[in-house]
């Protein structure tokens, strides 16, 4: 048990392992995932290698979203995308898949994934009923949403999003705030569904305990999903995204209350000059529980680039205190991301992340040795320290110089060649 | 006179333009830039549609680098950045050619771009030195600089950048400072060198009333270079960067004196957390000048992706208060840029300035209204309000869906789907 072992402070190879990768004493994280500050998402059926603790002041963690959708599957390329998610530095993919064999296809990613695994485990029973003749989404019962997550569990998910702010309250608070983009939360669209159809409230919270009972025994770390999250900029900050928000703080408590390690999660679309305002709140409403954030994206009118947008909120945000960044791609809004997308939207959510641990003082090193290398017009230092040198290699080929100390902006009237003979003696 | 017309409440057709282009009353334009809080680059010889005033809470600004370097040398590639410059929303190009023939190069961009056009007419002074038989940069005549400009205010550029707080006292706090990465203004160190071997302070700084007279004859917009900005985060907000900003405020104290518009180039390489100190400093240091900044960059270890580590730091920058965000596409520090790198530099950028705008609760209409057409599910309006249809269009293609209501990402499961009925009786 993560939590309580580090509450009584007995020391865990896991805790020993992230405090590694962070290159912090492992005193520091017991006292961060003890105090609920930090979790480190480890399922007991899942071996992986790449172990991280999520919270407060470590470093910025990013996501990868995969899986399958009905109109596409095909399991190599989603392997493919764990391997990108791996060489690229992610630190964990979420299975999203919500076509074809699910299950095979998440014991797969499981099986071959080197970092923390995530799901959404109500997919799975939605869709599964909703491919029984006549029936949909709404007909699952409450036995086939704990069946998922139990079987998410013995599987070896590591962590879950659970949307058990989603409540009959919460629903009402909707209705009142007519809102512009409705409910985009696919997780929660189904939960949503499901409580106006069956005119009861989300199991999820009526049951909290037992998903709790579920969570310790596999040690899955709850994500306690914003099914309010807004769908655009029009309805950021607003009271049905608050409202859920006090509610999974609650949530949070009783979390830690039973053991479970608990993280937030939280928008979507977020108006830049919003977006430290809802970190903060974050952090104040959950005691500190480690913020998930899903971009944030901070302009609705760039479709095609929305790794973009959220690298932006992203960045600020993390800046501000969120922890854990989800990846958006350029397909977001779209369609179904491809290989390539995974990987523009990976970096780009990399960018976000690492410009915020420059903020905290955090893996810095690797700048100021990118300076020294521009600074030498070592091209092959600066390659080498490149996050992606293939394409830093293929831009600066493309139109190679004609003076290959030099790249073809400047050519020989490059400031630093222009510079150096006289700030340092260089001589050119 | 822009500026002396405005003193004397003088209604120009600049200030009803730029007016109407920001949604308005031209009294404030006029009123900004009375007091230089802002600027309206348009040369007396220059003519061109797209006026824009550039400074304090207007809409955010958004420059386009293009010229020849002396590898690449193709006015019909230039030309066509300046199109793609006018289609993707730029307010300016700026052509910093190197390459070539570059007083026709200068020409014809100037007769061809509907945009304000600025020069960094020391270029040419020192290319051209640096082209006769056995000369070298450092061997320019004050008259030769001095000449140049002078030749670009006749061909109508509208705002120059000139390096006038690189001076002999600011060189011996750079030698103090011991950077990491130098000097990486390409003008700057022309004057820097140039200094140093000639033995002379810069004659754009001893001799700035001349300078001020040329722009005042020609209406040039001075843009006061920063030739100290740092060339990596190691650098960043240090003394030499510091000192010559505020040289450059009483710079533009004295510009002011004479009617002639000045705004003020900033940075550079800057970690996120330093980005609004940065702009706040400049906009206490200059008096509320117009802030130009090149990026920021938040990171320096992504070559090949500085068009986003630039969007971070430039809607960080604009959100604090930055008027002008020049672009930076992914070939920075890399490569001269291709069309296809304009393109995305730029889109890039102005993700940056619309999202700063939003901040200013400017042009949120947009956003609304996609807000809107998402919710419909209308697909048409969508790509409609993109600011680059044809890439959404081709990201939604390459993945269709097989129920066109929807996206491939969730199918059927679209959480819109799952819940317009619950919400607002639509019936799907």
């Amino acid at each position: 048990m993560l939590m309580r072992d580090a509450r009584n402070g007995d020391m865990t190879d896991e805790v020993q392992i992230a405090a590694e990768h962070e290159g912090v004493d492992p005193e520091r994280i017991m006292r961060l995932v003890a105090s609920g500050r930090a979790v480190i998402p480890k399922n007991v059926n899942h071996d992986f290698g790449r172990i991280r603790a999520i919270g407060e002041g470590l470093k910025v963690k990013v996501n990868v979203n995969l899986g399958t959708s009905k109109d596409y599957v095909n399991l190599e390329e989603e392997l493919e995308k764990v391997r990108i998610s791996e060489r690229y530095g992610a630190d964990a993919v979420m299975d999203l898949s919500t076509g074809g064999d699910v299950k095979t296809i998440r014991k797969k990613i499981l099986s071959e994934s080197d970092l923390m695994v995530g799901t959404v485990p109500i997919y799975q029973a939605g869709i599964e009923k909703a491919r029984e003749p006549g029936k949909a989404v709404v007909d699952m019962t409450e036995d086939d949403m704990f069946n998922a997550i139990e079987q998410h569990g013995k599987d070896g998910v590591d962590f879950i999003t659970v949307h058990c702010g989603v409540n009959l309250h919460s629903v009402e608070r909707l209705k009142r705030q007519r809102r512009t983009t409705g409910m985009v939360s696919r997780g929660g669209s189904f939960l949503l569904a499901w409580m106006l159809h069956n005119g009861e409230d989300n199991p999820l919270f009526s049951n909290y305990d037992h998903l709790l009972d579920i969570a310790r025994e596999y040690e899955m770390t709850l994500s306690l999903g914003d099914g309010f999250r807004p769908g655009g900029i029009a309805d950021s900050t607003d009271r049905p995204q608050l409202d859920e928000l006090l509610t999974l703080g609650e949530l949070v408590d009783r979390a830690r209350e039973a053991d479970v390690q608990a993280m937030v999660e939280g928008p979507g679309h977020i108006p830049l000059h919003q977006v430290a305002a809802n970190v903060q709140l974050q952090k104040a409403a959950c005691r500190g529980a480690p913020f998930y954030v899903l971009g944030p994206i901070v302009t609705d009118i760039f479709p095609g680039y929305d790794h973009i947008t959220s690298a932006i909120g992203g960045a600020v945000a993390a800046m501000n205190g969120a922890d854990f960044l989800c990846y958006v791609t350029p397909a977001e809004h779209l369609a179904l991301p491809a290989v390539e997308d995974v990987k523009e939207g990976l970096i780009a959510t990399r960018i976000a992340a690492h410009a915020a641990d420059i903020t905290r003082g955090i893996d810095i090193e690797k700048d100021h040795a990118m300076d020294r290398a521009r600074y030498a017009l070592d091209w092959r230092k600066q390659f080498e320290l490149s996050s992606d040198p293939e394409r830093a290699d293929e831009y600066r080929k493309r139109r190679g110089p004609s003076n290959d100390d030099v790249c073809s902006m400047c050519g020989d009237f490059c400031a630093l060649k222009m510079t150096r003979e006289y700030l340092d003696g260089i001589e050119e």
